[in-house]
């Protein structure tokens, strides 16, 4: 028995939430994590309102929330501008945000009741995000599969934790970044966390939308063998700002273009239609594979219940038993 | 009271060594370290034999260790071919390697009775520091200070972990990187290390040898704060091979020059005693602040006990009173 305020404050028995990772966390996934005792969210980064609706119901009866990547919302709102009411409307478990400024959408967010869950890359954003009202912040470090910036999980978890200590103790903090087990679990704990945000081993479960070819390489990568390159961006055409990069498992496509960002701009247009194709087949080698460091301590694709039991059944055993957050 | 096979196998009284700093780790430092129931180690890095041998004095009857940059050892037996005898003939508690193959080491190492360290950047080098026959491997994240690589504590640690238990259970681990107070030696214990090495939390304390300037500055930054760069080493005209960068407190140097390496070799005739001046002087906008993301966990500077006490302390508070690794 792990008892921290997240499992209080969101009524879970076990302090782990699943990343909402884009296109990999659907409704399915998320109702198995919640169903297994934590909180699953819905990955509606790109914001397709009618793909995220399709995963509300896929989740069932499953209390399960929604995350964005907060710069996609900022623009997807000027299409659709009912997008995030929609999801509102639906009563979800929490709203997740990452990757830009929280403060545009907090208020909405509170009005409807629904937590808000902002993560942070640097004490700098962590920062803002209490300024804009977060319930919960997320401190993800650079190991993390997918999008992130440069601190690590093992310095960032403590100094947000001492931050708010001083300054708005009433704000939970969660650690994400490298977390794949039990191990890393208890390890965040320590440092300060209430809990933790898992993606990649996640993303390795049966539940998760994801390229048998794709699961296949993360099994049988090392974790020496990521890297943070903003090389699929260009590929897909989508806008990140500057200060994100996007860990991958390294492959011909990442050798070719990392150290030659302009050329792979200037080759768009062959390449774009080239890489999508790729992806759509599961060719690893073109596209890439989203998976963080963690991926060198996952050895199987497991259901995501057997994921969350056997974290906390390691977690307690290292802490002796249980734990409760002071 | 925290018990690893560290402490038993190093007779301390604590899981902390003292990363051997080139020219901060000097034999008072060491010698403090050791006093309060570490391992001390003397940063015999740059591998100046008189100045080694003048620190080893300083540090007294106390048991100290010597750690060197494996590269430069390299070279520096080129000049002078005695200078790992005359240091392995002061029966050191362990001999430190980093950044380099220790191989052609090791046999001599052993060959004097004396424990061989090796800390490593990625699972590829602790195997070939298992074949190297380390007694203690240390797996250094990236949010360290200094020079160091691309994967974090957080994944390094329990990926190496699980290789050793399957390949080399007789080897020692421990964690190096972002690691600063009793949460961070907790998290490392969680993670499947038996001990910690700590750089910039001993780095911070009245027996380094740091400018005093270089302290401010450290104390006063965030860990939001800190590069990894190349720039120092071409204004020191060191030939660090290619894979290694080094962290550093962020400044108008780094700010030029980061983005403009090319342009810095072809100034370094001007540029480089500028560089040394400015260190020297402890001009902190030119010379650079070598310190981890951990500074942002660093709010005073302290005698080396005090920090290992409370690193104890802590981490036996987190942990329910104490912990004996299984």
């Amino acid at each position: 028995m792990i008892s921290t305020r997240l499992t209080e404050r969101f009524d879970t028995e076990v302090p782990i939430v699943l990343a909402p990772m884009a296109k990999v966390s659907g409704g399915r996934l998320a109702a198995a994590v919640t169903g297994a005792g934590g909180l699953g969210l819905i990955g509606g980064s790109y914001c397709d309102a009618d793909w995220i609706e399709d995963q509300f119901a896929k989740a069932g009866n499953a209390r399960v929330g929604c995350g964005f990547i907060t710069w996609s919302l900022a623009e997807a709102l000027k299409v659709t501008p009912d997008l995030l009411d929609r999801v509102l409307d639906r009563r979800p478990a929490a709203v997740f945000l990452s990757f830009g400024d929280p403060m545009p959408f907090a208020g909405r967010i509170h009005a409807a009741g629904v937590p808000l869950i902002v993560q942070v890359q640097t004490l700098r954003d962590a920062k803002r995000a209490a300024e804009a009202g977060a319930d919960v912040i997320v401190a993800q470090g650079a190991e993390a599969g997918g999008h992130g910036e440069k601190r690590a999980t093992m310095t960032l978890v403590p100094e947000i934790a001492d931050w708010l200590a001083q300054n708005a103790p009433g704000i939970l903090l969660l650690a994400a970044g490298g977390i794949a087990d039990g191990r890393g679990l208890a390890a965040a704990l320590m440092l300060g966390a209430e809990g933790v945000v898992v993606g990649s081993r996640l993303w390795a479960t049966r539940e998760a939308l994801v390229h048998p070819e794709m699961l296949k390489a993360a099994v049988g990568a090392t974790g020496d063998e990521t890297i943070r390159t903003t090389v699929m961006d260009v590929a897909r055409r989508l806008d990140w700002p500057d200060r994100y990069s996007c860990r991958v498992l390294k492959n011909p496509f990442t050798e070719r273009w990392h150290d030659d960002r302009e050329g792979l701009i200037a080759a768009a247009d062959t390449i774009a239609p080239q890489w999508t194709a790729a992806w759509e087949a599961g060719d690893v080698t073109v596209a890439n594979t989203f998976v963080g460091e963690a991926t060198g301590l996952i050895d199987e694709v497991r259901p995501a219940a057997t994921v969350v039991g056997a974290m906390v059944d390691e977690a307690e055993a290292l802490l002796g038993g249980g734990w409760r957050h002071r």
